[in-house]
């Protein structure tokens, strides 16, 4: 059965990216990790120690050219992305890429470009939340017609507030709370709305916990709203400064009901009675939440690259949440609708 | 609209005989509370200067002589119950007595033969859970065969604990914690099952916190399964204990599916998100519970007294619910199942 | 005991009447109903049969003439509020009238400028949450600083759809969704904030179901952001087109924590547990979720007018949310942010 | 790393067998699944299709034969249980079993002579529960002293009905609900409990829907009490009569609070508004309620099998909840109290 595994590279070994391996080497049928690749000693290091890897590699080029590699995982800075998609496809690798594709218009439709060029070759960008099992069964309601056409859909992406700061740091690189969190909520909007065209959207911000993200044209809480050009809507909330968890709520309106997928960020099925009345405790961080997911979502690439089963979302939708995303940003800063053309 | 008006006088004034006289002085309609009656002087110094009480008795008797008086509302230890009822009777008043009727089954029933002589007079008494609008739902629901025939109750009655142990004082005359609490719930049971003869009981408890009650053979967890000739069953819990508050819950299961009453206790419709969790805060005692069923309860005593409607429970219930009580009480101190002749 | 108590008229009584004067009448120590004025004749017969009504009127000036009136409920259409007020006041009458006050501002200020001239008489506007024992409670929680200092609100009333659409009828005087629904969350959001300055206000909306609101410029669903000059936010959510109820939801975020009013819109405490799932039932409409809150807000009315306690909420208050619902009418009609002077 | 890898075989592959073997050929690290063995033809052609199963046998000594084979997983009927872990330990065999040991006492210990014959062998019986998320965590808490000694615990076992009655058929060697059912809550309870000593157990159950259990003595619902000499108290439920799903739910009582796990059954992260109310799918059977701890269940089983970390479980264990189970049917067969020795 050789033929039906793929040889696959992780690229980028931070948190996120130590997932993805882990899950590539010991839980998704028929991918093989075969290699890594970071800057970080540090990072190769702890692959050897925790998953047995035997190919390490510090550059980029190295790791593409490893004999046998069908595939590459790109969990690395947004920054990187468009150019090293390109590179993995011009290397004739699948990509498996992180979201957002890019922080960049051009970029994106560069990749598109390049993809086209490539046909055989499957290109996905980790919108995970559409692997997940509760937004699966809402998607599935909506299609049954369980709630009638949705109208309107609230989405938040809620993280705990972070004392240190971390994100801070990267606020010069994240492309704003919107494109770094808010993005994932516009590819639900999209994906459960039927992918209506965007019209204009509106996005106010304030600065309760972390003064440092005003020098990047930043906040710490952001709010939005979209309207699209069949009368559809959409609210968003962004927050860095959460004290329960990391919460992802979504709500969808239908003309005959509506779903609430995620109220509640339970972590585990336990409630807790004693003198400060009944409490769950919740998710911590979107991982914690979405852990079945991205096995899920691993899972769906190795086997559309097998030749079983599609993609079901498309470079094209990973273009669309980054161009969403940079009008919310700008409307933010510019503080006015911005129209969409 | 003289003749719509039921004088009234409340006997006895701690702590709920308090709730019910303001009740009947301000918020059931076409009630007068025209005299208190309490032995504690403090109590009545209490009626004056919050009700504006102008007729305050220190003598039971002299309180059936007040004149225009129709009813009382005995709000009193327990063991007076059922002589009081009596002669409120004889003296020709309609009469409302808080749970249980008594702890004595000779006396319910000394009670009952002697309503039977003065068939105009109506008596009640207070099974409060009855007039709960969670409760009256739940058991029009039955009615309406939501959920099939019942065949299983479960019920229990939890109280926060009182580190001060005030029960402890009351247990040698309070007839144990199945008399003094699951008695509600085996009244509920009855009700909800269609009042199916009882079979058999039994019973064991343990003493966690409260130990001070072991000398009366009391316990301040108890738990019990009852059968009845149909087949039907219940099992109840009562305890002293808890940390959260007062909860009232009762699951009850029919063939088609179950209704669930009162989970989770909650206080108000808020819930509080932190570094704990997300979380809801609880009734701290049954009266926060069930405050809106104090008011119905005397609603509909007041209104069946007037000629409108009819009382919804019987003398009977009263004492068949202490029958089970005194029966569930047995089993648990002589460690074996009781059976009903 | 007479001077201490209020001798009230009520005006207007369609449902939301017929319920003031019902609690009027039974539930309000202190207060007494002696006359009710309605031009539909009905509404007077009602009246007279379930209250024993025995005085009367058509006639809004007569009933202010009626021999020991001390105050007026105005439970009429929001157009007549204004002059209503200001009649009653020259009549030397306290005034309770539903919200909103106006739609106009300068009928507000009027208003205000009239009540100046009569320090001794009382105003109130029915903002009835700030009287649910769940809103105090969260407002309670906010000042005892139990999630820090709140910077963003989110709320949403949501209304069960009513299939024949009554409220579209009423569209050409309700001042559109916003001041009729979104003017509560406004009145909570300014309240639970601490009274901030408002800056700028964005609004859209669409229209599901009821497409006869379009002639008016209104929408059966709306969407709403406010930012305050201190840098706090808020985010409204209103519709008219739920399925399943009544909700009113209340979120504040303070650094420290959240606090949720209203999650779930319970009806009751029961829980069905069928082959559908487990499921509560919702309360259809505002009234049976603020059931308790008008009762409270009347019984404050009452005791500030006879000189016990304080109004919590002023006329400016009620002039400062028809401001707001006005600016946010007007970003959802001219699609653009609206600026507060 | 040949050496770290256990081969493993799997007997019995009915529904759940298959389940095994499809996590031990794909989920856990380090296991091998390298043959099958089931009398049922279809089962064997099912394990070829879907995991390309290689070695399939009819008989399981032929299966103890296969060269290399390390463990064996019985999935088999607890008729043969006992005999099959005996022969497995002959064989040099490690041994997962699924619960419950066996019916018979005596059998169990055989078993556990049979095992301490074979110190290096490793032998597990499948309480999964132990090895759920929600369960571990409330074991942990109450290892931290969060709720104080427990003192109670209530536990229910409820399936969803199967109208087509399935256990009906296997009702003659099921052992009966407790044994069947309840032993999970059984060893749940003795483990958060911290293994005290039974004392004496009674037990009522009732036929609601299937009638046809009543000839083996069995009933499709039952209610238990135990009593422990320590004092403790354990309250059971077992359901076949489920309209809404699977719900396992426990509740853990201490002095300064309460852990409830598994209430609501909830399958996923979704709620339905509609003009039922507000509700919730449940799970629909034990394995969508537990699948992932299947998965960690396996895993220690390799791993402790492999040398690393220790069983959590013993046989002894197993024995216990069997002795439990046997007296609690017992007592409801004889309708009286039954005492452990």
């Amino acid at each position: 059965m050789t033929s039906a595994t793929l040889n696959i590279g992780v690229v980028g070994l931070g948190r996120l990216g130590q997932r993805h391996a882990e899950n590539l080497a010991h839980r998704v049928p028929n991918a093989k990790l075969v290699a890594v690749c970071s800057p970080v000693e540090k990072e190769l290091d702890w692959a050897r120690a925790t998953l047995g890897a035997q190919h390490c590699y510090a550059d980029y080029a190295a790791l593409l050219a490893h004999p046998g590699l069908d595939a590459v995982f790109l969990v690395t800075p947004t920054a990187l992305h468009a150019q090293q998609i390109i590179q993995a496809l011009q290397a004739g690798k699948h990509v498996f890429c992180e979201k957002p594709l890019s922080l960049d218009l051009e970029d994106c439709l560069k990749v598109e470009a390049e993809a086209r060029r490539h046909p055989h070759l499957k290109v996905m960008i980790g919108f995970v939340r559409r692997f997940d099992a509760s937004y699966r069964d809402a998607a599935a309601k909506i299609r049954e017609g369980l709630i009638g056409k949705p109208y309107l859909i609230r989405s938040q992406t809620m993280d705990q507030n972070d004392p240190g700061g971390f994100f801070v740091r990267f606020a010069a690189t994240s492309g704003g709370i919107f494109l770094d969190c808010s993005v994932h909520d516009i590819d639900l909007v999209r994906w459960l709305l039927g992918n209506p065209q965007p019209k204009r959207v509106y996005a106010i911000g304030t600065n309760v916990i972390h003064q440092g993200l005003r020098e990047f044209d930043d906040v710490d809480n952001g709010l939005a709203t979209l309207e699209f050009t069949d009368g559809s809507m959409a609210s968003f909330m962004a927050s860095r400064t959460m004290a329960h968890g990391h919460e992802t709520l979504t709500e969808v309106f239908g003309a005959h009901g509506r779903l609430t997928i995620g109220a509640g960020a339970r972590l585990h099925r336990v409630e807790i009675s004693d003198n400060k009345g009944i409490r769950h405790e919740c998710t911590p961080d979107f991982y914690s939440r979405f852990a079945d997911a991205f096995l899920l979502e691993a899972q769906e690439f190795v086997d559309a690259t097998l030749g079983k089963g599609e993609l079901s979302l498309s470079l094209g939708d990973a273009t669309e949440a980054t161009r969403i995303g940079l009008a919310m940003t700008q409307a933010m800063r510019e503080r006015r609708p911005v129209d969409f053309g």
